[in-house]
């Protein structure tokens, strides 16, 4: 509002611009944030959503809700077409935005590999908006194949393959099965669980790379308990709409491939004139910031330090607080420090009373204390009072009665309601 | 599953067809409820939806959850494309489906009285898609007008036009303000509460015609108490993209019209061959049943009864365990009894703490002891233990904190996801 204020615009309503626009609070600049959702959404439980577990709303809040006591912030829900690097400007679909500062935290998006077929055939989980869609698709196998006219054609709608054994296909893989060990097999007297198979496919020889060997091994072992087939050292060869071709050619009939192996810059960044990787990434400097344009920080998943960190949510967080403490360092007049990610740790869930832990790159857990310790973290991070009352209770009804209140099929494609030709004002 | 039982097949899974399939629970009959989405929607509450004060899933429930205690009803999700009286057979997109008795109950549709516009510019709230269409558009509307150049620019967004006084419009007019009031206000310090304004208009004298004349006087002080502009005796001549033109030539510039006018039977049903009224009802003997098919009923909005009942939930699984008890009737070879409406009561709520309550058609209540007695009954009237605490939560939420949880704009549309061409499988 004030004149004589630095404008500092961060794109993105991620973790890491978030956690930048709410480490501005009390400083003397006007921060404005652009996003094409009016929501966050927590994405480390985007899988839950996809696996009927959590509705679309407990993992998602308002921006406006978020920043609403903080004076010197705005929202403005826009899609970003393009950046003027020289003239410090962001092109955006409501007009032209000014700013003095910016800081870039858009995410990344799925990477195929080049695997011929999998990007139009295959499921991404990386938005709520994708989540729902897998949710429905999901749901709607079961119903397909309570009214197939045998086992042969009921098979691929009852066969899940699950590309990548990193922590989303390893907890989607879990979430799933115990979606179809419980609610489905209650609710669908026509389908015998044993029916359903879930292959989780791994290209390299472990799950969960990022975790020590123990921990790889058990959620291994319990995955195979809970019924899901694992195969590692097993790569893609193509996907079409019938299924997927592995690398040592056995073909697997599935309606249902979902892509969590591969993740990248988003490409729309090099239209934006922005240097970018092979992987889509922007390098950065040691301090996130863009070479030649000291005003302008890349964070979160769209930034590629120089030292290696995850792409994580955690990881996302501490740049976005580091690059307003960069911009903070700028108005004082001094050199932004370079950053360095804390690695506080990692915790996956593969089933009720399993997950697995691993502290500080040091303390390593696993089975009923690691899902309490997961558990406790989730609910303590997720944003928003409600939302942590809607997901305990949606979780306690889950552990006690093995049930699923997220089970409603809405999509609005299907029949396409009436839409006022004035929506998008 | 037995040959020997006859078939008992129920269109729709609202509260007629829900009610007659549970009716028929434990009955020598095979059941099977059909309907396009997997979910029962508690229709009562869906103007809850459309104001951002309930989240989709709060109001909806997976039929086949709702049946899974009844072994002798099984679901079908599919579209019906038409009847065959004769040969007792539903043609439904997935194929034939032979019945010995029938039930219909797919509801209503909006009936827009010829008003020239009304179909293709306003808003509809009859199903739980169009309930979550109208709450993003009006999300977007304040997004949109924080970021309109000028009041004029800014001012058909904040507008909002809600045609029809019945209890839908009531119910969500009021609702409309309490989000602006509480929530928006909070989260959008560019927008002055005070520059939105919320039109009532109703053609007759007088809103909430089927309830005492005194109840609809306290609903239109309270409305106005509110800041709802309630325009009686006011019609609509035509909606355009930019607004409305009333009956006495007045224009009003609004981004959003809600029609809650007119409700008839679907128009569908005349292209199955089944008589219809010009409201589209299906006329139907004293005992629902249709005339020349005796083993057929029609119940719910879509009969036309020879004793007139209102188009309520109440009505609707009063004719549907009816419908239900006829079937049982025709076994035993007796002839099914007319159908008597019962009216237990109705009620409508108008904002925190103001409530209508007519019971008995005798007893007549207002404002506060109203809305507690409102509260209790939809809170046991919902389906669903689940949904019925997440509900409470979050209309306690609303209660207490004067927020609301449910201001996500999720829409699948914007910007399109992925969509592998196999889905409707």
């Amino acid at each position: 509002m004030s004149e004589h204020r630095p404008r500092v615009v961060i794109i993105g309503a991620g973790f890491a611009g978030l956690w930048a626009a709410k480490t501005l609070a009390g400083a003397p600049v006007d921060v404005v944030l652009v996003d094409r959702n009016n929501y966050h959404s927590f994405f480390p439980l985007l899988y839950q959503v996809a696996a009927a577990e959590l509705e679309p709303g407990d993992i998602a809040y308002p921006v406006r809700t978020i920043l609403r006591r903080q004076d010197n912030a705005r929202f403005r829900l826009s899609e970003v077409q393009g950046l003027d690097l020289g003239d410090r400007m962001v092109r955006t679909d409501r007009g032209p935005l000014p700013y003095d500062y910016l800081i870039l935290g858009i995410g990344s998006t799925t990477r195929y590999f080049g695997v011929d077929g999998a990007e139009e055939h295959s499921f991404s989980l990386r938005t709520l908006d994708e989540a729902v869609v897998l949710r429905n698709h999901i749901l709607r196998r079961f119903e397909a194949a309570e009214q197939a006219a045998d086992s042969q054609e009921r098979r691929p709608h009852l066969t899940f393959v699950v590309v990548g054994g990193g922590p989303t296909g390893v907890e989607f893989a879990g979430a799933l099965q115990e979606l179809i060990n419980g609610p489905i097999a209650k609710d669908h007297h026509g389908i015998d669980p044993s029916s359903v198979s879930i292959i989780l496919v791994e290209a390299t020889p472990r799950l969960l790379s990022i975790y020590p060997n123990r921990l790889a091994r058990y959620a291994r072992r319990r995955l195979h308990k809970m019924g899901v087939s694992v195969r590692t050292e097993t790569t893609v060869a193509s996907v079409d709409a019938a299924g997927v071709t592995l690398g040592d050619g056995t073909r697997i009939d599935s309606s249902t491939v979902v892509w969590t192996a591969g993740v990248g810059g988003d490409p729309v960044v090099s239209g934006w004139g922005l240097p970018t990787s092979q992987s889509g990434r922007v390098p950065v400097l040691p301090s996130l910031q863009l070479e030649g344009y000291p005003e302008v920080f890349v964070t979160g998943d769209l930034a590629l330090p120089q030292a290696a960190a995850p792409m994580v949510a955690q990881n996302a967080l501490q740049q976005g607080t580091h690059a307003a403490g960069g911009v903070l360092c700028l108005l004082k007049g001094d050199a932004p420090p370079a950053y360095n990610y804390r690695d506080l740790g990692n915790m996956a869930v593969i089933g009720r009373n399993a997950a697995v832990v691993h502290l500080f790159s040091r303390w390593a857990f696993q089975g009923f204390p690691a899902w309490v310790m997961w558990l406790g973290v989730h609910l303590l991070k997720l944003v928003g009072f409600r939302n942590r009352i809607a997901a305990v209770l949606s979780w306690a009804g889950d552990y006690l009665f093995g049930d699923r209140a997220a089970r409603v099929i809405l999509e609005r494609a299907d029949p396409p309601p009436p839409q006022p030709g004035r929506l998008p004002g």
